[in-house]
Order: C-alpha cells, then sequence, then structure tokens
C-alpha cells in the first residue's frame, strides 16, 4: 500500500487528495431561474404533450403489451396518456439510489445532494498531442479508461469513453464492460445498442458482483437516448426492460439540437425533453416499481451559419439550469450536460465553452453527468488531454459544490487580533491552522510568474496535460479481483464471442 | 451612417449585433448561495470589524476632520464607528444610476437589473500574436482603447486598458484620458492616483460634458483600491473626495489575497471587503450625500507551491456569489470578479479560469465589471487577442442574463401540430419565425466539422482572435467630437503638461 500511494502521488493524482471522495456531497444552495408561473407553464405544457400531443413506441410489439396491460390506450404506435398518472407512476422511482462498485469505497449515491462526475460516451475518435486524430482502438480505449480509474476528480468511468473501433461490433460491447470491470473498480454503464448486448452487460455484473449483491442493489446502468421528437425507439424501450426488470438503473437522455429535433427554442426544448423522459420513466416503473431512473436532458443549439450543432452556449446553459429545477420538482435525479465544446483542438474555444457548460452543468445540480472530461469535437472525439484538463477542473467544481463554509473558524476573528491595518496574514495563526485545506489546488493551472513560465519552456496547458496523462499511465496499478470471478468474466465472454458471429455494423 | 453601417458589419462588430446595447437588462433571477442565518452571521462580523477591529485612514487629515465634523471619534488613525450609523450613511447612496456618456446612446446603467462589461485595467505589459509580450505603450493603449469602443459587448472602456509607459507617468493620466475621450464615445473612468490627477480626470469631464450636464448627472468615476487590510490611503480618502465632492461616482475595490492581505477564509475575506468598502462608502456620503459609489470586492486565492495568486477558482467564484447577495441586501452597485486568469497566454487554462471567473461574475450581479476582457497573467498583461475572445463570451453572459422566454410563442405549441414524431422541425412555421434570433452567434468559436476546420488552416481560436481584432481596427473610424471641444481638451492638456514636470515615478 506504502508503494502504491507513492506511486499515485508521483503520477500527480494526488494533487487533489483532499477532494477524492465518491462523489460529491452538495452543501451550495440550488439555483432557480424560474418564478412560480414560469415553471407551471413549462409544466403544463409538459403535461400537455403526453396527453394531446404523444408518444410514439414501435418496433417493440412488447412495450406495447407492457402499457395496455397497465391500462394504457395505444393508438397505433403512439401513447397518448394522463399525465397525472404518468407523474404518478414516475414517483414510484428512487429520489436517490446507490451505485454499488465492485470496491464498496467507489459506491455512487446519485440524486438528491451527491453528484457524480463521469468520462465523455460515444467518440469513435481520439486525439493526443503526439498521436493526433485517429480512430478510437482497444488499446485507446482501456487507457482512458485506466486514466479515468486513476484521477480523483472522476467518480465513475461511463462506459464508451470512445469506439474501439478495432474490434467487431458484434463483440465490442463483451470487451469494453470487461476493461471497466477488471481495470478499474469504479462504478461504470453497460451496453445498450441491442437488446443481447444489454443482456450480456447485465449477466457480466452478475458474475462480477454476485446475484444477492445484484438482487438488492443497482450495479449497472445502461444510457439511452430517446429518437427525438418523441419517438422510443426498441432500443431504448428494449434496454429498460432488461435493466430496470433485474432491478437495474436507466440514465434516459433526450438528445434534442434545438430547431432539428425540437422547437428552436430553449423554453419548449425543455418542455419536450421532460414529456419524452416522464413517459420513459412511467415505462420503467411498470416494468419495475422502484427501478433506478435518471431523467435526462441534452440540448444542443446550433450555428445559424451551418447549422452544426453548437456548445457551451447560453441557451444550452440556460437549459441546464431550468431541467435541474424541473428534476427537483418531480424529485428524480437528473442527468445533464458536460463539458461540452465544438472544437476540434483543446484550444480556448474547447476551454471557454467546455467551462461555461460544465459549470452550469455543477451549479444546476446534475447528479449523473457523462461528458464531465474528455469531450472534443461534438462528441465525435475523445481527446487524452481534454480528458485530465476538464478532469482538473471538475475538483474546482466539487470544491464549489461544497458551499461557503461560515464557521467559527472560518470566520478568523482571532486572526484580527494578531493583524494590523496594512499588516499581513501569512504567518498568523489562523493562516498556519487552515492554509494547507483553505484553496484547491489545480494540477494543471500554471500561476508562476512569467519568467518562471518561460524558464520552464513556456509549455501551454495541453502540453502540461500530455506530461500528466502520461504520468499517470506510467504509475497506473490494477485495483486487485478475485481470480474465479475473473476468469468466470473471461469464460463468459469466450463463451459469447464463440456464439455471436463477428459483425462490422 | 450607412457607411459606417457596413464598415463595422464588415470588420465583425455586427455579428453578435442583437445583443449591442448599452448595458445587459437583466431578467435571470439571482442566485443566493447563503441561507438567513448564514449571511447574518457575515454581516454581523462586518458589523464587528467596523465597530470593534476598526479601518485606518492615514495620511490624509481633511480626511479626519471630515469623519470628525460628522461626529465621529478617530484614534490617532483608527476609525471605529457605530455599524448601524454607517450602514444608515450608506443608504444615501442611489441602489443604481446612470453614468453618462457622450454619446447618449452610449449612456450605461450600473445598478438593479443592469450590469455594465469593461475591460482589464492597469497590465504594464502588452501581448499579441505577433508582437509577442511587451512594456505597454501609448500605441497599444489606444488601439486597445479602439477595439474595445468597437466591441458590440464591452460596454464601458474603463481607462487603464495597459499602462502606456513610453509616456511620464507625471503627464500620462492626461494622455489617457483624453484618448478615451476621443477615439470612444463609450462612458469611461478618470485617474486616482494622485489628487490632482483626479482633479485634471474630473475638469476634462467638465469640458468633455459642460458644467450643466456634470451638475447633474455622472459623468465619469474613479476607480480605487482600498490598502487592504482594513487600511485607507490619501489615495482613496483623496479620490473620493475629488469624484463626489463634484457629485461623479467612486467604484471602491478592497483588493484581498486570502491569507495575505485578509484571512485565509473565504468567509472572512468577504466580510473584510464588505467593512472595508461600507466604512468608504459612509464616507462618500458625508462628502456628498447621495455621490454614486459602487461597492467592489476582488478577491483572490493563492497556489499552495508559491503563495503566487490564482485565479478563476472555486473560492473566489464562491466569493463573487457571496458577494453578490450580500451587495443585494445593502442595496448597493457591485464591482466583482472579470475574465481573470494566471496563464501568460491564451491558452486552455487562460479560457477555463476566465469562463469560471466570468460565469460566477454575470450570475452573481455584478454591476460594473472591470477586467471583463484582455487579462492575462494576474492582470499584469493586456491580451490582444484575449480582449476580443472574452468579449465574445460577454455577449454569451448577456444572452444568459436575459433569462428564459417562456411566451407563448417560445412554447411553440404550433410547430408539434407540423412535425410528427421523429420529424424535423427545420422547416416548419415556427422555425422559420424564431431561427434568426434563437441562438447566440459567437464571432470566435469554430463549429464546422473537423474536415472544414483542417481545410481553412487548423486555426485555434488565438488565430482567430488575431485576424479578428486586426480587422476590426482596420475598420476603425473615430466617432464624430466637436471641434471647440477637442481644442478646449488639447488646450487643457497642453497647459498641464507645461505646469506638471515630467517624471517617471
Amino acid at each position: 500500500m506504502a508503494r502504491r500511494s507513492k506511486t499515485r502521488r508521483d503520477s500527480g493524482g494526488s494533487r487533489s487528495g483532499p477532494l477524492a471522495s465518491p462523489h460529491v456531497a452538495r452543501r451550495l444552495p440550488v439555483f432557480d431561474v424560474m418564478d412560480e408561473q414560469t415553471i407551471v407553464r413549462l409544466e403544463q405544457q409538459v403535461d400537455w404533450l403526453i396527453e394531446e400531443v404523444g408518444i410514439e413506441f414501435r418496433d417493440d410489439p412488447e412495450a406495447h403489451r407492457i402499457w395496455e396491460r397497465a391500462g394504457a390506450k395505444m393508438e397505433g404506435n403512439r401513447l397518448r396518456a394522463d399525465a397525472a398518472w404518468i407523474r404518478e407512476l414516475c414517483r414510484q422511482a428512487p429520489s436517490e439510489f446507490t451505485q454499488v462498485a465492485r470496491n464498496p469505497a467507489r459506491n455512487v449515491r446519485i440524486g438528491g445532494a451527491n453528484q457524480v462526475f463521469a468520462p465523455i460516451y460515444g467518440a469513435p475518435f481520439v486525439r493526443d498531442l503526439k498521436g493526433g486524430r485517429r480512430y478510437g482502438d482497444m488499446e485507446s480505449f482501456e487507457k482512458l479508461v485506466k486514466l479515468a480509474y486513476l484521477h480523483p476528480n472522476l467518480h465513475h468511468t461511463g462506459l464508451v469513453i470512445c469506439e474501439p473501433c478495432d474490434v467487431p461490433v458484434s463483440h465490442r460491447h463483451l470487451d469494453m464492460v470487461y476493461t471497466h470491470m477488471r481495470w478499474s473498480d469504479k462504478p461504470h454503464l453497460g451496453a445498450i445498442t441491442e437488446k443481447s448486448r444489454a443482456q450480456d452487460s447485465v449477466d457480466m455484473a452478475e458474475i462480477l458482483h454476485g446475484r444477492e449483491v445484484m438482487d438488492q442493489n443497482c450495479v449497472i446502468m445502461g444510457n439511452v437516448n430517446t429518437n427525438s421528437p418523441l419517438l422510443v425507439d426498441k432500443v431504448v424501450s428494449e434496454a429498460i426492460q432488461v435493466y430496470c426488470g433485474r432491478g437495474q438503473g436507466i440514465v434516459l437522455v433526450p438528445f434534442i439540437l434545438s430547431g432539428a429535433m425540437g422547437p428552436v427554442s430553449t423554453a419548449a426544448s425543455v418542455t419536450q425533453a421532460m414529456a419524452e423522459a416522464l413517459v420513459c420513466c412511467a415505462f420503467a416503473q411498470i416494468v419495475k416499481p422502484g427501478a433506478p431512473f435518471v431523467l435526462g436532458n441534452f440540448l444542443s443549439s446550433m450555428s445559424l451559419k451551418s447549422g452544426a450543432p453548437t456548445f457551451g452556449m447560453p441557451e444550452p446553459v440556460l437549459s441546464n439550469y431550468a431541467i435541474g429545477q424541473m428534476a427537483r420538482r418531480v424529485g428524480l435525479p437528473l442527468r445533464c450536460g458536460g463539458s461540452l465544446t465544438a472544437s476540434k483542438i483543446e484550444d480556448a474555444q474547447a476551454a471557454y465553452e467546455s467551462a461555461d457548460s460544465m459549470q452550469s452543468t455543477a451549479v444546476a445540480g446534475a447528479h449523473f453527468v457523462l461528458h464531465a472530461a474528455g469531450w472534443l469535437e461534438g462528441g465525435l472525439c475523445t481527446g487524452f488531454e481534454k480528458l485530465v484538463m476538464d478532469a482538473d477542473r471538475l475538483g474546482a467544481y466539487q470544491k464549489l459544490l461544497g458551499g461557503l463554509d461560515a464557521s467559527d473558524e472560518a470566520l478568523a476573528r482571532d486572526a484580527y487580533a494578531e493583524v494590523e491595518p496594512a499588516g499581513h496574514f501569512l504567518g498568523c495563526g489562523h493562516t498556519m491552522r487552515n492554509y494547507q485545506t483553505a484553496f484547491y489546488e489545480p494540477a494543471l493551472s500554471d500561476s508562476e510568474n512569467v519568467e518562471s513560465w518561460e524558464e520552464a519552456g513556456e509549455k501551454d496547458m495541453r502540453q502540461r496535460a500530455y506530461e500528466r496523462w502520461t504520468a499517470m499511465l506510467e504509475g497506473y496499478e490494477a485495483p486487485p479481483i478475485d481470480e474465479a470471478v475473473d476468469e468466470a468474466l473471461r469464460d463468459y465472454i469466450a463463451r459469447r464471442k464463440r456464439e455471436i458471429p463477428e459483425a462490422w455494423y
């Protein structure tokens, strides 16, 4: 253990040591951006969408049967339901829950005053300072999972940290899930792209955690997007059946580019996202009352010049705050936002956009934040440097969410007995007692004077980030795992790979 | 006029055209980060500092006489005053006021729901992509003032946008003030470093605006720092006498590096800043009841490694929110924050730190934001690229502060009659009616795909910013000025330069 501690210190992992808790325990108050009248107007529109416009469930006859058995009436694929009933069903979902990790010290609490940060999900490309931009592969995937495991400011490793494009699509989910299970001991997600892949993820989680733990706990979740506007396809409804059917969690996220998959208006897009998510939550609660459900919202604006999605802009920033307020009213854990940007590289654009996006995500009270680190190019590319740069800032948000300490010690009255007007507090008793924990200590910000910075080679943040992630990987040691469990996982994967034909689509 | 409009469009100045209002008219609610009990604790500590610890006024016998005539008792240099009396005096200051510009369309409203963004103040160095880092000079100063004038997202041009180090210190204030008066028509500040320089600024403002306008309005303000902790030196007390004595405004800003000029605690530093600022506000109200006063706070954290100040960190971010809440309780306009960073260049560090600092500044409700654009190196350097990069993001904050539009048109119910599930909203009537104003359109963010970005030369934001500010300057046309007024200003400066010996300190 002593050796391991030292290794992680050397890799820079201990820089934010005091903050390395398994999740954020928020004390900062919430920020409500709507008055009562406005939020009621939006809630009325959510109900109107559920009751009058309706939502379609396509290509999954079982989903229709589930709704009908619960008493709903399908008109073809369209469900128009009583909104009060939908909201009543949603109240069966827990307002907060624990996702158990294989290392209990890594368990995360999602919902309420607890917030969890996880890395980018779904990028086909990767980029780093030396290797440039290229398709993601299993080697990059494994490195990125290890970095997410090592970083003290990431609480959860997500799943598709990049697409490992060198593994056949039909086998990919097995290798991805195993990588998270074996080379990290933080909580993670499972696959959702097809019903059998969701089932494989759940089955592997049962091998890892054991049936009894799984019966009593959420140990894995799937993250799914509705096909906005107003369509739930079978990928979503089947994933809900597989995960929630086993008492596991679903993160359900309408992805709305306002003006394309929703009206060109923040208020309308937010209500549409709420309507889609609430109907899916109700569906999940019919499948399994009490199943953990995270209400999602992923809203993007667009460029007038080209129609390209834009990120970190004031409309999605405002939507983070608005959806945070709406989620608190329905009492469901929320996923929204992230460290989002349209920039291709880790330049100032990437950082301005990511910071505006992520500060609002954190302050809005997002309980589960996918894409909290590593996102470039509108989500098409995972940046190695970007991952550690964003994660360094996550420590700052975690400190911010701790709120203002106004204890007697924080008020420091004794310091004024020691320090005269125009004097300095550097050596006074209060400073000596508190300086080591007073300030967030970033690993990647250079705050030295220009001469020191020039002498050290005029490195920009990107270069420092490259040095940091390479040092972190050098210091990596795998978390221990029960050998029998590891063998059982490997056997499962080998059998499934024999059963499933290789396919690249 | 037609030609001028065209020129400004070509320079990129119109990109954020719809936002180019003279100041922010906020509709976004405020964010209170303290509960009632906590804010009362902090207010009690403010009162304790005023009553029991006290604040010194040094080297200005007239300041002592002013306090004593008002009934206060000085113990040597120390003023310990009844806090209720200090707060009563502060209530004579306006909660919001207008600073009149020489172009009435540029008048800014400071306080209440109005927020004003101004550029960096006080940097001895400048940096741009081609010229590198160097001492500021009059050529750079003039270019930077022109850029601040041209940029639609800056409402005010401040004063010391960089130090023009090639002009003798004793004459510098004359040339700086004239540059703002002549090459911009936005509101600006005057000099404060010595009583006669403050007086020159006020006298020049009287020439520019005329005695009658000045008698009735705030047309110029001085920005001063207390000598924290708890010391008001004569630079401050004399500037208050000169500016407020003439009915003009003072922006008073304790600068506290927590752990050096205040305790190593956010809560304590915030209370100290409030105590210093309130006592100065009371002093200003004794000098001239009703004088415009902006309550300032400039709080910085520090690096544990070197003691260097750090910026954009969670402690000063939280202090922005906390001081915003405290300022609302005393009903005074607030200055805090800015786009602050310790980075030496316009890299990701600069942008992460500036965005976190500035988003919290804007949301906290800072009414007058100096350093809102151009700040590098902890304030030692003005970046030409940084100025336009930050200012581009200011447009995003201005949009955010507009709050959520929940009108019938924003709710877009008619769009759902046109668009089917899984359809798209691109061509529907609601989108056609609203797309042109729906989204903030940044000038410097590249949201195109990677192929387009590569074809365009893989420019990072810094390169695009260089191109933008050079194009803006090429399109610059001086705002018209009455020739007699200009001549009178030039005569005043020539006379004063003859009267004041050249001095370099």
